[in-house]
């Protein structure tokens, strides 16, 4: 069905783990550091589908580069996704990650917290490596695009807090698009494009259609997360299911069960939702479950994910069009099987 | 008494808050994330001694640079700082900072982290910024110097909170020479001495002077850090007093009692550090600081800082006895100066 994304995002996570194996330390005189640098190990080497760095390894093919400069960029996303989930992880006091518990729920807090640090710093410190394959111009350009980048994911990540801080509830559509592009888009599909891009060679201009598609993309990519969140099998998706109700989420199937269920089952349903974790029950879980299926609320996001999809792929072919030689021709295929697999994967 | 030092920090001070208020975003459309600026703006308008941007400044101007050139760098370190202290008050579980609640007290954890993180960023941003005034190769170096800055002080910081995490107390002097070397000496003295003059024109040689003087003053500005958190006024330190007691920290003044004392008195002493935060009681920890008083751990502790503050004086008088104009002159007394305070300051 996605085979050849598949087989994509597995050449990319052979070759992008191997680099991050090869970057990050290993061993060191003192055996305290050489635990902190195993620690740092943990979540880059844990199994993902490490589709950042595969959309910033194929757009620099699409644009006639050698994949192989843009590797440390793409081992940065890497990095990048790292120390946001280790710190995420805690934000939301989630148990599990790719299958097995969380840094924090391990190692404590504390140090949870410093080996996100850690592998922040990593990541700076391999983007202004670049310097010496890609030169000064290009490592600056591809040192603001992380600026930028950085910055908006720490706003969306704000934004997505404060609501679970504040038992926010009057959201719309438009609430959760604008935290979600912030928080999602720019990291999983905007940054990833523009970088693959820019290293294989676009124009400005041709780096800024990649906001309209990865903005698409993006949404529609953290809607199917959201989704698998409710109704994926454990063992696959590598979270704990119903995690989100447990966290506060304020999904998209969230916002469109309030808007359409009863008066009496929306302030049932906020009772739940605002109840701190530990003290929701299963059943908790399992009603909002049944009232989000009963209402079709998770059909509803399920479409919404599909069409942002169908969006981006046809201004994706519009806008590329005259990518034409074979090597380009090949990655456009890729990226049109990912785009299938963003939307319809398990994990 | 070092009336040189205090005023060089209050004219630092100013044109650093100057600048750091000028840098960092305070205005967005989303009211939410506006909010999270007024958070990011939190720290590091704090009043603060402003040692680390004072340090960097002074040198440039020793070695003939224009301190504005290094001004940047300064107010990156003392965003170093900021986010550093918001994680560290989280990793200690600490109450105050600089007189008032810690980010993690009044805002939560969670929101707290993010702030910090939001802050590392912009510290990173302000570094490659630098590219306009000081151009790709000086900004890269001082990018370099950030890099091998921000490693060795989250590899301290893991060393530190390892030791109380294992309930670890077989700690020798050296233990926490080194412990303190990664975690304050290269952030509090080192590198922003090293910036300072690698801006205001210094060559490499010159550079790797300020690793022996800085790792001697940093030490012992730690040591006087551990003193003062003993025998200080909270109104005046800004912490609260006992807190490294409380947060179970391996001081100098603990490892030398440790040493001292009977063995009855060890296993007590181990007894009340190893527990929990919040479970220590006041006259726990008046009794420790009684048997501190008892042993001269304190006495102990406070002489040490001083000889390891005069030869960094003494090496630095000698080493840098070719600076002799009148700008280098000027700044080499503030030097001693400042030297004189880190020993003797009151916070």
């Amino acid at each position: 069905m996605f085979q050849l994304a598949l087989d994509y995002l597995q050449e990319t996570q052979s070759r992008v783990e191997a680099r991050l194996v090869d970057f990050l330390p290993k061993s060191h005189s003192a055996p305290e550091i050489e635990r902190f640098y195993r620690l740092m190990l943990d979540y880059p080497t844990r199994p993902g589908k490490r589709l950042r760095p595969a959309l910033c390894l194929l757009m620099c093919q699409a644009f006639g580069g050698e994949a192989k400069k843009a590797i440390d960029t793409a081992v940065a996303l890497e990095l990048l996704q790292s120390w946001l989930l280790i710190h995420d992880d805690i934000e939301d006091a989630s148990i599990l990650r790719r299958g097995v518990p969380c840094l924090h729920q391990e190692h404590g807090i504390p140090l949870a917290i410093n080996v996100g640090d850690g592998l922040h710093c990593k990541m700076w410190e391999i983007l202004i490596r670049n310097q010496v394959d890609l030169g000064y111009d290009l490592t600056f350009q591809i040192l603001s695009e992380f600026i930028q980048l950085s910055n908006r994911v720490v706003e969306g990540q704000h934004i997505e807090l404060s609501w679970v801080a504040n038992n926010t509830w009057t959201l719309t559509e438009q609430d959760y698009w604008q935290m979600c592009v912030q928080k999602t888009a720019w990291y999983t599909c905007i940054t990833p494009c523009r970088l693959g891009a820019l290293i294989g060679g676009a124009e400005a201009g041709e780096l800024d259609a990649f906001i309209e598609i990865g903005m698409n993309l993006g949404v529609a990519f953290q809607i199917q997360d959201d989704v698998l969140n409710l109704v994926g099998e454990e063992r696959v998706y590598g979270k704990e299911i119903g995690g989100d109700i447990e966290e506060g989420k304020r999904t998209l199937i969230l916002i469109h069960l309030l808007k359409t269920c009863s008066e009496v089952e929306q302030e049932r349903l906020t009772h739940i939702m605002d109840k701190p974790r530990g003290e929701k029950t299963a059943d908790d879980i399992q009603h909002i479950l049944e009232l989000a299926k009963l209402y079709g609320s998770i059909a509803y996001a399920q479409q919404r994910a599909k069409s942002l999809a169908d969006k981006a792929h046809q201004a994706f072919q519009h806008r590329f069009a005259h990518l034409g030689d074979s090597a380009a021709r090949e990655a456009k295929s890729v990226f049109s099987n990912l785009i299938r697999f963003i939307i319809e994967r398990k994990h």
